[in-house]
């Protein structure tokens, strides 16, 4: 068999400890929340029929739909009853899986309030911090159709950022509702009203709208209208609306209140003869009115009318999770896109069972988080898992360091009894590289006398450049110390307390 | 569009909040344990080149090689220099990506400890217990030829048992080493000496071996000779040992005895002539010898000859970790089969690099541990995340009822609001069916009031028929009671603390 070169595929990469015990903690304290909301967990399958999943991402006119699909292997002969077996799909959300799971498992109880943290597949092109594989962790609120709900699901993301570390006005919920933007059609005299009508001019309008951020109104306004030519020289489409078409809907987008009630009066205003704009307003006045009750102000939960979401699949409110440019360590730096999107989906598993089923809920993207928790100033990330690392200077006495190295995990703290080729002074800068804190060090006379050796390996790290401090902080770390064995178990652990 | 009918590919299956909780309880147990050793997680693609991941599994001789894979969808063109990237692979283990891993990042310190919780997929036929679709908890340590490494193994094995509740004896960690069942075959006149040579008589024998939990020793006999019909009728080729290589073999097989060392004496005695044979002797005394200074007896970890793992990339010692009879609710109950499998491959890395790495390290296989937890007495899983339900009396109030639900959510109590269209009495039936302990209800006369109804919904689930307990727990658990708001929090912590 010929060498292997060993690479990943396009898009996809290895993540190592510096990331992923961040992503640990962020996992722990996302869950907490979650929890405390009462949601349960679910896993489903990666590899699901291609036609359980549906056809919903805004991408899915590229050429392999955006996802990742292959060959039913059990289909030794495609038969018309067995037709819909033949393609299978690596999953490209936690929604359309959610949807399937409650049409066919009819007897779970509802409200189904279930949380779901996952691997995602995406067949695009992939580019600079944008990956085809990456970790979602929803929550969704199914068999609810009460405002309520939806309210619950802005004080759950709001509650996340909180639990991070950020305060009000570091982050926003960004809400608006799907029946106003319909209202908004109506209102400029659009047609279609269909957001799920692949091709037509309603999704056009919201997927061009959902472009704001990334293109600038400017960019969006061609998309509105005949077209958009990229730098690559792509030409993309546009929704074909009029020039006085366009020039009102900037109108609605302009619409800006620092009250979310004074968002409501001038969303009522600009869809005052539509039936379902006023109520999309009526649904935003209700949560309003609940976040105000449970004392969530305008600098956690804000309605906005930019914000649409790109998928065609909701139906009612859609919320977007931000960190604003006060979380930001540089505040110069661009803002952090969205962290979390959502929304209610009445719909979704009436594809299945032609019941709807309303539900509601929200996705954080844990990839985008670390990110952002990197770029703003709560990196709190440890690189190593051990506390200590047991130094090998007579290899013939493993026998001793491996009662040594017992003695201190028996007390609970993580400890590598190191296994390399290393002298001694390798080995330190192996713990050194590995942000090891502490170093314990015992050759045959220490043994013999019954003592070790503590190294602390923090002061050149910690404090490298301020001498001042430097000079105070050793006073109760002495760089190097001997101690009886007897009490180097409760030496560790008070040189890790006062870290 | 024809409208989906929702269903699960075969062998894939949903995971519902009764496994979740306890399982998301196991991997926080076992990763405790991995970090107190200094092992560092590690992620990598669900996704591999198909060349990267090798042939290594036993059913590598199924129709598609026992794995699910899919060509390249970014290969327009398929040419000589990018033959190698056509065919794509789910990860059938978490070996062989580690292996891709070292070999591709030259620059990962040594020894490198990392553990990594993952998905893998098989395509077997799947039965009962049996999905194509499973959860492992690998950890390993890469760089590190010392038999210190392998007794670390043995060491952290049987920590993650006694985490998870089992005493001595209840569970063990079995032993062997690869060097020796190569002086075993040597011993007994097998030419082929190569465990990784598909075809041969080496890596034949080695997994007829492995079958004897599965088969019995009637069944091994049969698949060491000439080969075995099974059930069904379809026949599996032997590995044609004569009768005489066959009966030295179950002579082998048939070593024990209670002292790891008196095994070690045994086997010895067995392998004399085989130099290969008495490497592997000396590298059990190593470990026996290391374990015994750290206290691990041989109710904790035992050498045995039968283990022998069915993969061929194995080089040196090889463990399985398994509960016992002892550990059984029943004791008729069947033995639980092998919850952790692992041994040291010295050249896994070689077959990108041509240099060897070694390296050892085990798997746990999260569905079967939960499986196994539950047919033990060890079942301490929550089938909810919330401790207590808010009743919605009157849904025209949801206001109040959102005030109250935060009042309880700040204090730190997993709290559901119910969001659904049920009466009184549906609602407390269906948090007796989520097993939410404690519900709160108020009308409009107890918020007059400012009081609350606190209704305790334990007494029937944990007391059923113990009728003298049931009288005694009521005096401090009234099943229903008035307390005025501003205690409520303070009650409903009180509840919950002496359950």
């Amino acid at each position: 068999m010929a060498t292997p070169k060993p690479r990943c595929y396009r898009g996809f990469r290895d993540t190592f400890a510096e990331d992923l015990l961040l992503k640990q903690e962020l996992i722990d304290v996302v869950r907490q929340v979650y929890e405390r909301y009462g949601f349960l967990p679910l896993e489903t399958p990666a590899v699901e029929f291609t036609d359980v999943l549906g056809k919903f991402l805004p991408e899915s006119d590229e050429p392999s739909g955006g996802v990742f699909s292959f060959r039913n292997p059990d289909l030794k002969k495609v038969l018309p009853e067995n037709e819909a077996d033949l393609w299978l799909t690596l999953r490209y959300d936690l929604s359309a899986p959610l949807a399937r799971v409650v049409a066919q498992h009819a007897a779970l109880h509802k409200p189904y309030r279930r949380y779901q943290l996952g691997t995602v597949w995406r067949h695009e092109k992939p580019g600079p911090g944008r990956f085809r594989e990456f970790t979602q962790f929803d929550f969704d609120l199914v068999g609810s159709a009460a405002m309520a709900a939806d309210a619950e699901c802005c004080c759950v993301i709001a509650d996340v950022f909180e639990a991070l570390g950020y305060s009000p006005g570091e982050y926003l919920v960004l809400v608006n509702d799907r029946k106003v933007l319909l209202g908004v059609l109506e209102t400029i005299g659009v047609a279609d009203l269909d957001f799920t009508q692949e091709g037509g001019q309603a999704l056009a309008v919201l997927r061009s709208v959902d472009k704001l951020d990334q293109l600038g109104l400017a960019g969006v306004r061609e998309l509105l209208g005949a077209g958009r030519k990229d730098q690559t020289g792509d030409f993309t489409k546009g929704a074909g609306l009029s020039a006085s078409q366009i020039e009102q809907l900037e109108k609605y987008l302009a619409i800006k209140a620092e009250q979310r009630s004074a968002v409501c009066d001038q969303l009522e205003q600009f869809v005052g003869a539509s039936t379902v704009g006023q109520e999309g307003v009526t649904e935003l006045r209700e949560i309003d009115e609940l976040l105000n009750l449970s004392g969530y102000g305008a600098d956690q939960v804000l309605f906005d009318p930019t914000i649409v979401r790109g998928l065609g699949y909701y139906t009612g409110p859609v919320f977007e999770g931000v960190l604003t440019k006060e979380a930001a360590k540089n505040k110069k730096q661009q803002q952090f896109g969205s962290l979390f999107g959502g929304g209610r989906y009445d719909n979704l598993v009436a594809r299945f069972t032609g019941q709807a089923v309303p539900a509601t809920g929200a996705s954080i993207g844990l990839d985008r988080l670390i990110e952002a928790m990197r770029a703003s100033r709560r990196e709190t990330s440890r690189r190593s898992t051990a506390d200590v690392l047991v130094v090998v200077i007579e290899s013939e006495r493993m026998g001793d360091y491996f009662r040594l190295t017992r003695e201190i995990r028996d007390a609970g703290i993580n400890t590598e009894l190191y296994l390399g080729k290393m002298r001694i002074g390798g080995q330190l800068k192996y713990a050194d590289k590995l942000d090891i804190p502490l170093a314990v060090i015992a050759g045959g006379d220490e043994f013999a006398a019954n003592t070790c050796q503590i190294k602390d390996l923090r002061l050149g790290r910690e404090l490298a450049g301020q001498v001042e401090s430097r000079a105070e902080w050793r006073k109760s770390h002495p760089a190097q110390q001997t101690v009886p064995r007897a009490e180097l178990v409760s030496k560790l652990q008070e040189l890790l307390k006062t870290d």
